[in-house]
């Protein structure tokens, strides 16, 4: 007699959906199977039991660097996701200025505590201010729960140069950490940016030039490059390009451990939404920006085959005011970058993905959950419907048939690149450790239910060798 | 109350080992899950449960064309399977001369019947004498239950032409069946062959001259072009060069739908073999030939990147002595090809691959059973342990230290290209439908036990569109 | 004192143009330089000096296969060729029904004497049907100054077998001769052709369909790993797509000695063209078909940077009464497969690609008639302005603007693809061995003039390594 | 009657040699023939009468920057090249610390004037320190002859960051000159010294290491990112791994405008070399470093078939007691980079690729003269035997067998990495401008009479276009 059992979905077993009853114990999967006997139950018939889904990009209540600040934070975020189908999220100890990586992890743990309806872990984050001691600091955090970092090679202020690129690489290394990167190459950025203010093409159009795919790829291939001198584990962040696709394919024949995330606008949008008229395509503004067909037919292929490995949001709230500006015609200079995506990353990848056959089960779970789960450090809890793990589930209805809208949706921000997509599928219960975050639509929990779950790092002795371990001869 | 736990074991829950009980019911897996209860229990303490695995390339009791026939029928062919952790085989109905490809069918099962011991499917074959009314005879068969067709580029009597070629793939993709193409240039050998005994190079390391790695990726790529214009669903079984997995690899990003097969004596036989001493060498000489380290090494990177599907044995059985026939120094033109691995398939990739750590739980899982399951049309009852499925389930000793050799196998044939190769991990127990066939290393079943399995095709309409179908000016 | 000086032009002297005189005597260049004096004189200011083209693919006086005969003889096949700029050709030796090798070079050599008014080589001709005795046939044309011979992979009656493929690859070897191949696969265009009329698609633009770029890369890749396994040396006629082209570049990191040849109609007709309204489509129609713009510009590419060796006409001619046959309206299966192209082979290039500056001269005189004498034993006496060759050279006026157009082309065939197509650059006057057979663009030469050049084939020791001959263990 | 005849010789007119005279006025080349006449003559009876060698690569006479000197002036060195068959150089205009880009120019002008016995141009270089008016420097320079400009990707104090990097890149396109680029990544190198250092691994061989095959594809991966983006042409110098080569050829695919220039050491010189015993491995230090025999077979093939454009010296000298410097056992951090090369990288090619046939003519020629004279804007008056041009020969005794040995040398450098190494071929008399700088094996010119050749810049408005002027939509 278990404490809750799920009855009569179609479950989502890692391979293969099956029609049989899931067991909750303590907030954990007890038993699966046909026939179990529950205290309470909850009725799934006719609709499809997913395992939660883990949005391991996303940014939160992040410190302002003197432009506008985040729409949601770790309530209305969370809430957000939820209503998504997810119910784990790792976003960024983000640093503001002058702040150290382990205070901007504090901080971040801070503005969680108390809001978040959802669990959660935090990415660490280094930029060029964030202190000479990073092997220090990372260390410190590696015995808090966390167990990657994140740094960007273009932002002013964020970027890193090389030096201290290797030297998270080798701390993070030592540690059994993964490095997440984000791969465009400032100094081409910066040129070219300037370049096209002195042509008068400012446009918004030219967002896709200022960032262009030769300036991803080139950042590709130095990371990768750096990632296979130091034998770090590395994820290259938001691919957006098959160029970059390309050279993550390469990294893999050279015996590189890395992990490829995209995000549903870079399949969903496409450069050419930045030439709608007027304000209309600055929903469209993010960086990288959204690419030409050619990139969005190699993305969906590399989404079947395996290629990609996460499918995240890099949710980034602005207010539509905020991301526009006061500018009269918004230029590619004058927008500010990044959409809103938690809520809608699940409904449009099951709609177009999983319902239409494009992905099987197994590819869709890798990408919505699965693999976050065993690269971030969470598998030991999260990620799947399996004996031991987290009863982390969202109940699907696979029939229904609903519009994206911000009006639909749960975040603050007031608009979403998707408005008026129709999309088949919707979570309509989602739990968390057992209970009820949202019940047939209908938000149930209270802030502060969500918890933070310290996350394992890889075993460092697993890692790849560093060049200078290598024997010389062999350099072949 | 299920009528058969198994309790305590290490159970290979698809993406990871999970501690937890299996219930049984009616041969079939009825819950995963913990504390569960049992009429009758089995302890699998301190042991893996793995699902049974399913060799899908392997040949029984064949007709003989001339040489010499199998040492091994259904009996001992499929208690050798057991005995190393196989509980579905999926053997070829193959024809001997004159006979069609219905007859070879109705031949292979009427041999299977009250023989197996374990599960089994059969693949049809084609040859350019089986008939020229192969599409009616190919949906003839897909009634009952035959869902996949061989064919073969080389070998005198099997060959077939280009013409031929077309009309299976043709009726294959209108049936929604796979075709399994043995892939070597046949005129490439012929010549070569001949070539090699005008220079008196016969000895056995000349194999792998005669069946060059060119020849391999000739016909691969020829192959692959072909299902690029049919639509066709195709295996290209027994893959041991990195230049025919070049060519696979190069299929899929023009779309092309094809699963790659490699089998145990690629990766742990080399050509070095071919060189040994005496007889000796006999016993490495198999079609496609070993090849060299960099196509071991990149077989190996294949079986954990993805690129590779399935690891079969190519099981051909014969007696060492009609192996290397009468000759006195035994050259690469007198030896039979073929050697026996039905039993050792999984152990050896049990040890050097998931014991190691080389492959993940997930990628050991998708070669030795659930991608076979899938392929070839068994994944409704075979392939994984998960609610509903037939409860085919090996338990292992994962620390068991033994020594592979023909005394400690149960095949009828006299020699093992392992030798004295030691290995780590053995299934003592296994599981058919929920009966032992062996318990604690003890054969239990009797023949006739094992019964065929009908495998469901793939929906045609899910194929690949034939070029006479596409828009001419897309041709790019 | 030369016998003739032709004076202040610009010559095109292997890599860049000079200013200065050319002396002749007896036939051949005897001096380069400036100030020179001669018994004549030639003026040939405000003109560029070219070497005089030589077309290695072309079709002139063929014996008929049921269809229709061609439109050009040597006579008016040779003058058009001249007014084209070209001053020797290499057309083929080409079987009717039932005649050898030898009896087809020795009818086209009997078609051409007294007839043509350039100098001429012959390549010989293997098909099925010409006799077994291959290697004999070569060996004694050898010996009449014979030094290449083409096959077809597809064409009924002239298809070789894999087997005959070999056998001519060996002897060929054998003889430093190369081996010209027509790359297209012949079951998948019988397949393809009976399909599209079982689907009623028989318009002209399904003629991409029935032959298309896989097909040519299939039957591309195939030849190439048949000279790797041979060692002979190979041209791939008339390449149409980026596929092929690719092929050939990865033949060449295996060593494979393999000469590309394009043809201006894949660069200057697509695909789009066979969708004309109409008959017109009609004068389009040449196997392979025109190609889509991605091969286009692949091939553009390849002229650049050398991947491409030869720039040839594969002149096929006939009346356009004969092409479109009886049909009302003319479809793929109708419509008799050839273009004219032996006079406007070389404007078009010369207007397109060295006057734009899109090619280098080197590149420019590679393409045209250096390689041609390199690639095909002419070397000795033809190909460039250098001292001691024959003294063939076209005087073009580089600024005359004409349009191409059958009425101003002097082939007996009443149609171009190129009709109404302005270009840049007209050879005025047209020297062979120091004679001019054009002046100031009126034909000065009588039949007959012409010669029979005896071709050298390479040294068979410098010709690759077949594989019986490697080393077994490096097959890596 | 020609000032000078040369007479008999074997001539290498750019495709092939020719049995002819040379006749030379007033320094240059009037006629090429047979039957020539002349004031005086020479006699070239018996040898092979070669374009003179241009290096486009070579340190002579260099401002010290902490380390030693150079053992080579003006002088010196250009009498080693002479006697090596090289009638032109291109060294550096190189900054000493606190120095200009056009102060540099003005230095290596001064110190060559008066000193040289062949002519010479001059690169521009410019480092992190010779000012942040680059546009204005490279512009002024253009008006003095200069038409290149080098960087480097590391060493202190030269190693330019990505931001100078595209002004480099911009003003070259503006003014049609080339950047020569060292690529390697610097923070690669100090990171992996410093933990080789760390971990005690100093050996000379660990310099491969330290300089390893992914740093220099690294960088140069990123440089012709660069290129691609800027439209500006490259160079990149010294390629000495397969890595670097294979993205030079996907660079060219992409439409850039790259040159690949290797030299002798990367070839002859090995690995292996480096573990040598003592201080004799020393002798092979330079960097980037000698590489494994994958590579060497890499270039040589691309130098067969023209993958790499240039092959230069990168003469580099040093006295050995400076190169090991006072340290008991040389280690890779103790020894000082750079060999000489400028007298032996012509007769290494010569024997090894010319006499041998592995190379064409056409290939030689282009590697050791006609392509440097086109690519760095010298083709006006130097790299070919051509009417017009100077009359710089190099006439060889092909049969001449000599032991390379800094006996036999004329470089004022103590050693040479090709110590006893025997080759075929010397060059026995030198003409600069159509006076024997060389005659017979002995020294006939004076200091000065070398001169400083103004080279010319490419049209600007052939560049590539920089991705602020493409469309944007058209980023696929």
């Amino acid at each position: 007699m278990h404490e809750l059992v799920i009855k009569g979905g179609r479950v989502a077993l890692d391979d293969d959906f099956a029609e049989c009853d899931i067991g909750i114990d303590e907030g954990r999967i007890a038993a699966i199977g046909t026939g179990l006997a529950g205290q309470s139950q909850l009725d799934a018939g006719g609709h499809w039991v997913m395992p939660g889904g883990i949005d391991a990009h996303c940014h939160l209540d992040q410190p302002v660097w003197g432009g506008a600040g985040n729409a949601d934070d770790f309530e209305s975020g969370t809430i957000s996701a939820a209503f998504g189908g997810t119910t784990c999220i790792v976003p960024f100890g983000m640093p503001g200025p002058d702040m150290t990586t382990i205070g901007a992890v504090d901080r971040a743990l801070d503005r969680a505590a108390g809001r978040a309806v959802i669990d959660y872990g935090l990415h660490a984050v280094v930029t060029m201010g964030t202190g000479s001691d990073v092997e220090e600091q990372l260390a410190q955090l590696a015995g808090r729960g966390i167990a990657s970092v994140k740094l960007f090679m273009t932002y002013q202020g964020f970027a890193v140069d090389d030096d201290l690129f290797f030297k998270i690489l080798d701390a993070a290394r030592g540690l059994g950490w993964i490095v997440m990167v984000h791969a465009e190459n400032d100094a081409a950025i910066r040129r070219t940016r300037q370049r096209l203010i002195d042509l008068g093409r400012t446009d918004i159009r030219y967002h896709v030039v200022a960032h262009s795919e030769t300036m991803e790829r080139e950042a590709t291939h130095r990371a990768l490059a750096f990632a296979e001198m130091t034998g770090a584990r590395m994820t290259i962040v938001h691919v957006s390009s098959w160029q970059s696709a390309e050279e993550i394919a390469r990294a893999r024949t050279r015996g590189v451990d890395v992990v490829a995330e995209t995000c549903p606008q870079y399949l969903f949008v496409g450069a050419a939404d930045l030439d709608r008229p007027g304000k209309d395509a600055a929903r469209f503004v993010f960086s990288p920006p959204p690419r030409s067909p050619r990139s969005q037919e190699h993305l969906w292929r590399e989404l079947i085959d395996g290629g990609i490995d996460l499918w995240s949001s890099d949710h980034s709230p602005y207010f539509f005011a905020d991301k526009v500006g006061r500018a009269e015609t918004p230029g590619f200079t004058t927008t500010l970058s990044g959409i809103p995506g938690i809520e809608t990353r699940l409904p449009l990848l099951f709609s177009e993905g999983l319902v239409t056959g494009r992905l099987t089960l197994a590819r869709y779970l890798d990408l919505t959950s699965r693999k976050a789960a065993s690269i971030y450090g969470l598998a030991h809890a999260k990620g799947r419907i399996a004996v031991g793990l987290d009863a982390d589930l969202a109940i699907w209805d696979p029939t229904a048939r609903w519009a994206l809208g911000h009006a639909a949706l749960h975040s603050r921000v007031d608009f979403t690149p998707y408005e008026g997509r129709n999309v088949t599928g919707k979570p309509t219960t989602v739990l968390v450790r057992g209970v009820p975050v949202i019940a047939d639509g209908v938000l149930r929990s209270q802030p502060g239910f969500g918890r933070f779950v310290p996350r394992t790092a890889a075993d460092p002795a697993q890692s790849g060798k560093p060049v200078e371990e290598t024997t010389p001869w062999l350099d072949a």
